[in-house]
């Protein structure tokens, strides 16, 4: 359990790093989120590349420093792009993270998903719902901390509030806005900058708090500046691009 | 012929069922148009989905509550979705739309579209030109009722007017701004806001008419706040999501 | 060599020409980049498609005007879409653009950009690492100009300063803002505004030269207005659309 003024110190910090190295993430992700989320990661300093061609996404994986799985376009290109990138990420050892978009509206995603954690991503980030669809558990506290612990890996489980786990440290991160939930991508967008910290912070679960909080106040200087979903997308990703240490430390909240 | 004041009235019940009961659209849309069309869809208060991978629209259609069927893009995959899609859609008895983009500039797609009306869409939502492609007719008022006739459809033909019609009822709609066709994907994103009016009203003819009615007063009131075409795209987003009666009573045109 | 004030003449002239004729742009481009490259196109006044579908892009590009060809996404369907296009825009004689994205990352993509260069496109645009991994060469303005004579194509060397070179005439272009390095699909928006020039002016160096400072004007008009990358990109589309003799008058920096 880290204290708010802590946990905003640490994301401060991890948003320099990235603003520094500029950390390559490359994003298997579904068209509609593409831009949004290369969008994301060029306002917080990090490098994005979005191929699938089976080709050549080796390639590209490589030469990433963390890689992004996301379901929410599930066509069988993507499924192959899927397999490369997690076994050279596996070789490499990149960190990866999976978000299991829509998995409860979808059976065979959902499988597909459980079979991407036999690999051991460093992260699995997903909603109650889809939490739901794959762990065959109610989404709480207590069942995101087992499944975290069986499976070897850091969930962030996404909400009103956010529960980051790796089955022995948990914090919950209760900041955000309401309009968040009204942009298509921003939870793909979140995990894109969640990747980007586990470049630059070798502890996965320090790295997605960090980058949760981030987000989350992101969102909270966007919504006041914002006169609905439309210019608050626009908003958010200023907001990222100019967020300070000042900033995170008046508003992060955690506990 | 329904009068403005009586329209104004139909949209805002429209959109408040809309915004209270949250009905799933699924769209198979082109990749230029999908994450402008789930974003004016989430402003609506409905909730989109976009798969288009063979093994798993079924399942996402199924548990939808309107389906759009945009041609925009026209590869493999998205029509051998599009075959499960509308298949999906009959056995359920849902809504269902077609749009028929760009049917002008390309034979085989206009073949594709003429057999979709075998499959008896609510809605057929065309601009004259592909009016023209699909029917063969000129695209004026007659001819479009002729066609919706004959085809037991709602054809909803859009231009600097708009007219709707299901072959007994016809109604013209004089609502929007130039600055709504300097943006891409705008007329699907309308598609796709009528596909979420199906789902809260029975009526597909009184569906498409409220749709259209909003969609064009919130162009007209985001063209007041928009330096450009740019700003107008998140504007536009912006005025649907805060669109209330009183705005609507005050613009809606319809004769 | 063009003195600033002829260039700034010249590109208002071309945006004059593009607003009054609406050129087709036939674009294939990757997922991530083809909303914010047809929301360009359409804020200058041009008409873009974007179909890849191999049975019907060649009626899009048969009744083109220039076809922009971008390598960002290299997935198997749109490299037979590219292979029909470039034939076909061959064959009636139409104006197109290569732009090698991130070939300095895929040696798969390297080389079908250089098979590309066989076909003899009108223009290669490209930055320094995508230039290198072409020609084997550093970058400067010196290797552009060589390569553009062995090739018989004109080189738009884009990065702080555009070198634009036919082999004989070569102009620089120092305009733009660092805030444009900071929006996804960018350069690919830029390589789409000059296939749209292409297409109303015949000297192909002429229309590069044009497009790039209009470009690179749009962005420094757009920067002013913005609080960050987020509405930096809506407003570069809003001072595209806007721009004016005056104000390229004003800003064109050339040499």
């Amino acid at each position: 359990m880290r204290a708010a003024l802590e946990l905003a110190d640490l994301a401060a910090d991890v948003l320099a790093r990235i603003r520094e190295r500029g950390p390559r993430v490359h994003c298997i992700t579904n068209s509609v989120a593409q831009q949004y989320t290369a969008n994301m990661l060029l306002a917080a300093g990090a490098v994005p590349s979005m191929t699938i061609s089976p080709e050549e996404i080796g390639a590209f994986v490589a030469s990433a420093d963390a890689v992004l799985v996301n379901l929410g376009t599930f066509d069988i290109e993507r499924r192959s792009a899927i397999d490369v990138a997690v076994r050279t990420a596996a070789e490499k050892g990149l960190p990866w993270l999976v978000d299991p978009a829509f998995v409860d509206r979808s059976p065979p995603r959902a499988r597909f998903a459980c079979a991407l954690l036999e690999g051991r991503p460093s992260v699995l980030r997903l909603n109650h719902a889809e939490f739901t669809a794959v762990s065959e558990h109610e989404a709480d506290a207590g069942a995101a901390a087992r499944f975290a612990q069986a499976h070897a890996t850091v969930v962030a489980l996404t909400g009103g509030v956010d529960i980051v786990t790796d089955g022995e440290r948990s914090t919950a991160v209760a900041n955000g806005d309401p309009l968040m939930s009204l942009v298509t991508a921003m939870g793909c967008a979140g995990s894109a900058l969640v990747c980007a910290a586990l470049a630059v912070e070798a502890d996965a679960w320090l790295a997605t708090l960090a980058a949760l909080a981030a987000f989350g106040v992101a969102g909270e200087v966007a919504a006041q500046r914002a006169q609905g979903p439309g210019s608050f997308a626009a908003a958010m990703i200023d907001a990222l691009h100019g967020i300070d240490r000042r900033t995170l430390h008046a508003r992060v909240r955690a506990s």
